[in-house]
């Protein structure tokens, strides 16, 4: 005998669609949702609905937004040479909580993964060949993972002969990192790569 | 500057409520919901509409449940004289997955904590009183914790002067559970309530 009504089956089902919900996890939040929260429950059917009603891909740098244009490439006060090309908006604030660039951004919303199906006619490259064009210098600013790497020299290769220069953040030993603890590859690549003082 | 919209928070905020949904989660989960599987996020949507709309407790039970009385309350197989007392329809599920029980079920959904404000008048003690006029023995299936201890105690206190017999799950060693790694209570329960073989 099944603890679930159908209706609340079919709510697990969905719910288990996010990622990183498993089937547990899945029953555990809608009990919650129906037995315990139902104001909750309530919020993320609205937010859910407004939010795929209304957000879309801004129309220049692709990030997530309320309008056809978001607020950053509508900021007359960004530097206008600079683009700086990062996989999702999670990258884009974390570069924007250090303070470090006020530049503009081309969101990826991705990365080049042959094992995915994602090439680059997935990630919209298109369009930021588009956005490039207002653009001195463009920043690389994309994990330095298999992927990333794949991605970083796919982009580099197509501005090759353009007239911005290509550069990418600096890779190296993270500040409290503690040596012992670090990948061989950084290592590696933090001796090669070495600075004077 | 933000990298999600004000709609975007909103939903952020929204699936935030859900338990072991963190902020970190919520991000990711959004973006995801509205960047790679908008299909998804219309599925939880209706889904989440629907099972508000439908599903409600049973009137008997308590089991969440499509209709005002639940499949197990109208199943006449059943034996009407057991009455297993459950904290939540996950325990009642892992009961009948065990097939060791073919009786009725009451499902208190939750148990009484006071540190959470759930006192015995939170867990619709009385239906369980008026559900048990019909039962020769009430089989109490809650966790041995503090608060299900409590629970127990407070339900066996209610039916102390009542016609049905009181009785609760065997506590001890689990099966394949190596002694060496369990607990001291569970040990010295197991040792206490030794039996003839």
């Amino acid at each position: 005998m099944n603890a679930f009504s159908p209706t609340t089956l079919r709510l697990i089902q969905a719910l288990k669609a996010m990622p990183g919900i498993g089937r547990k996890s899945a029953q555990r939040l809608a009990l919650h949702l129906l037995d315990k929260d139902r104001d909750a429950a309530a919020n993320i059917q609205v937010a859910i609905a407004d939010a795929l009603d209304k957000v879309e891909y801004c129309r220049k740098c692709q990030l997530l937004w309320d309008s056809e244009i978001c607020s950053i490439c509508t900021d007359l006060k960004r530097d206008n040479g600079l683009l700086c090309v990062v996989e999702s908006p999670l990258d884009m604030m974390a570069i924007e909580e250090s303070m470090a660039y006020r530049g503009r951004y081309f969101i990826l919303n991705g990365k080049i993964s042959p094992l995915d199906g994602i090439g680059p006619t997935e990630l919209k490259l298109p369009l930021l060949q588009e956005m490039a064009q207002e653009s001195k210098e463009l920043v690389l600013a994309i994990s330095p993972t298999v992927e990333g790497d794949a991605t970083a020299h796919f982009i580099a290769e197509m501005f090759k002969n353009g007239d911005q220069k290509i550069t990418r953040i600096a890779y190296g030993v993270p500040f409290g990192g503690e040596l012992e603890y670090l990948d061989q590859q950084t290592l590696f690549h933090a001796f090669s790569f070495r600075a004077d003082i």
